[in-house]
């Protein structure tokens, strides 16, 4: 029989895919399961996009440039412009999804045997991409203690090795919910300047930032041009995770012209996304000052619930809508399984996603759970008083 | 100043994408291009894919499932049932398009340093996926003379070490025209599983063939279950290249079970796209016959018209739509620079592909150029008058 790759034995699943077939098992014995375990909003798409698509007169579904068009390009432009992110055209490169831009950032930048430094716990799928590209994920250790603050640099330092050739930063965070601070985006800018590494930040949750607290861009920090590369999407800002369209951005000219010939080999990104994406850009404010007020008052009702229950810890995250909660508890994957397999109340039970998968370090976060604040208050209430009594019942 | 990956330097461009500045410095003159060199069909999407699109109903463009909806998959493996390929829903992934397919495929089967053997020349991204997973192209060369027909199996075995995880063919050809017969596909067999082996087949063009030929595909031939793995997509088959929608099909379970991981990784194929490539499954058989007949008669007049020039090689393409012809010049790339920079006919040059970049053994295909016929008979005409003027033109 032929044989599968090392590489493909290595890679990971994901850490929430485990859970299906428990979930599925609740769903059939008629017991309902609130999700809280995945980051698919439940908020409209903007009109504006559905519209494009609706009144899209076409004849032929044609390949589109590999890059994405220039005046689409044009007008993510002016868009960076007006959060004070000043690149052009031909820094972006359209791409299948945040996810394919992390992919042709990861390729472009790193062969087999190199090493990426990323603070843990991060957005679990980093490890599939480093995985399939032979990359090593270097983790550095971030704590729910400081709410997930960036780690010392002299941590950071430790672990640059000559085979280190970039830092990746998700910046608001998944799963942590952390928002970096201007003087923490500069330690970084010091750091890979002094080593002469890529410093990756995934931004697909820039305008999810709370409490008057604003985004602060690797690129707009100065001095960074050959350094910074953004990863973006348009899933989440949105509300249009389905259309799979995302962007790479980069100043550094090499860079950009590398990460094009994986593009070039992929064709083009998905036509009818770009065209809903690109009539997404011109969503009124309106729908985002409503959406971030939502999502502040979900972040809210869920903290201030999770918080009554005795021996929890959470983190206060300040953007994203993720959370990670410690449970006090063992293991937390048993218990998502137990959950699903034996316990509900009135008929309703929660999938969580257990955060070991979020760390690289074998035994972190085995207590804790992330949860995804995208559904209704009454629903997130609803969840963590299940929460609550499944402690409760899992002791005894 | 932080550096680019080795395998980034390595990514081949594309072969075709070299000449575009040359084609807008045409049409900036007021040179009108024919386009030959790229494989855009301008063959209506059906309407019924069209208007699932205009008709869907959507408030959430949400995120699909990872291997494509189970009503989706199912619908795909009907379709297969009455191509005489008898596969389940769960023996298919969706990806986005074929390019997909085939660097899921890669990372699967292979790891950096294994080897591929690939029956040159071939579609030209084999050679970029292959790199940007640091899998070695092992090419078994075809030649015009017998219409680019399977080499002999000696020629393969001769290649074979213990590096070797696969052989890649593309069935019809992408850039031959070439549709292996029922004898080769058991000698492939054959070779594959006396070296433990995947198969591995490009079935994109299969619905192309002519003149009263069969396609026979590797899921045809028993005993392959193991080994075989074909890479399909809509993007031809429907006129539909800019939906992003190709398939993953084998009955290898161990395969498909890690293929989905790399799947996972990226979250899902395109929401969109896959609604109008369900539609498209219902497209009237009427439909297919009427594009099979224009290609039929495409490639009548083309390869006719191109026999009329002195001291031309032309393959006989019995499927896909595509056809390699040898020209009595030293250096296709140059030849085809020239047409663009140099060369009119009342105001009007060709594009072509110059062949070798679908070559992966240097010097090979250096007179030869690959055209597509998806023009209108017409143009085909005067493209190929024009290609026989500049003949003259550029020997003199
Ligand atoms: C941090 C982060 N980056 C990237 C992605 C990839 O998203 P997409 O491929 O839909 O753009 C996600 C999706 O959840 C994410 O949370
Ligand atoms: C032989 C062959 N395989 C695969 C592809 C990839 O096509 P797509 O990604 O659009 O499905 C093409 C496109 O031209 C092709 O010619």
């Amino acid at each position: 029989m032929p044989t599968i790759s090392r590489k493909g034995l290595l890679m990971p699943e994901s850490p929430i895919r485990k859970l299906v077939p428990f979930a599925e098992g609740a769903k059939k014995r008629g017991v309902k399961v609130i999700h809280l375990n995945i980051g698919q909003p439940d908020i409209k798409t903007p009109q504006i996009a559905i519209d494009a698509i609706k009144n899209c007169d076409m004849d032929i579904l044609a390949y589109s440039r590999t890059e994405g068009s220039d005046t689409y390009r044009e007008k993510i432009a002016q868009y960076y412009a007006k959060n004070d992110i000043h690149v052009l055209a031909q820094d972006i490169i359209v791409t299948t999804g945040g996810s394919e831009a992390l992919s042709f950032t990861m390729g472009t930048i790193a062969d087999a045997e190199d090493e990426i430094i990323i603070p843990e716990p991060f957005y679990a799928n980093y490890n599939g991409f480093a995985t399939a590209a032979g990359i090593k994920v270097v983790p550095v250790v971030s704590h729910i203690e400081s709410n997930f603050a960036l780690p010392p640099i002299e941590e950071f330092e430790k672990l640059i090795t000559p085979n280190t050739k970039a830092i990746l930063i998700c910046n608001p965070g998944n799963p942590t919910g952390y928002l970096y601070s201007r003087e923490e985006i500069k330690k970084l800018a010091k750091i890979v300047k002094k080593h002469n590494l890529f410093l990756i930040a995934d931004e697909v949750y820039r305008e999810f930032t709370y409490d008057g607290k604003e985004h602060y861009s690797i690129l707009q920090e100065e001095g960074l041009e050959e350094n910074a590369i953004i990863v973006d999407s348009v899933s989440k800002r949105y509300s249009m995770c389905g259309a799979r369209i995302g962007y790479l951005v980069s100043r550094n000219k090499e860079f950009v012209k590398t990460a094009l010939k994986f593009a070039q080999a992929r064709l083009s990104p998905p036509t009818y996304a770009q065209i809903a994406s690109e009539a997404a850009l011109d969503t009124p404010q309106e729908y985002f000052d409503d959406v971030k007020k939502e999502y502040v008052a979900r972040r809210n009702v869920l903290i201030s619930e999770l918080k009554k229950i005795e021996g929890i810890k959470v983190a206060e995250p300040q953007g994203a809508f993720y959370c990670i909660a410690e449970l006090p508890i063992d293991n937390s994957d048993t218990f998502a399984q137990w959950l699903l397999e034996d316990f509900n109340v009135d008929g309703e039970t929660v999938m969580v996603a257990p955060a070991a998968g979020f760390y690289a370090t074998e035994g972190l976060g085995t207590k804790q759970i992330r949860i995804a604040y995208v559904l209704e208050k009454e629903e997130l209430i609803r969840a963590v008083y299940i929460i609550k009594e499944a402690l409760k019942a899992y002791k005894s």
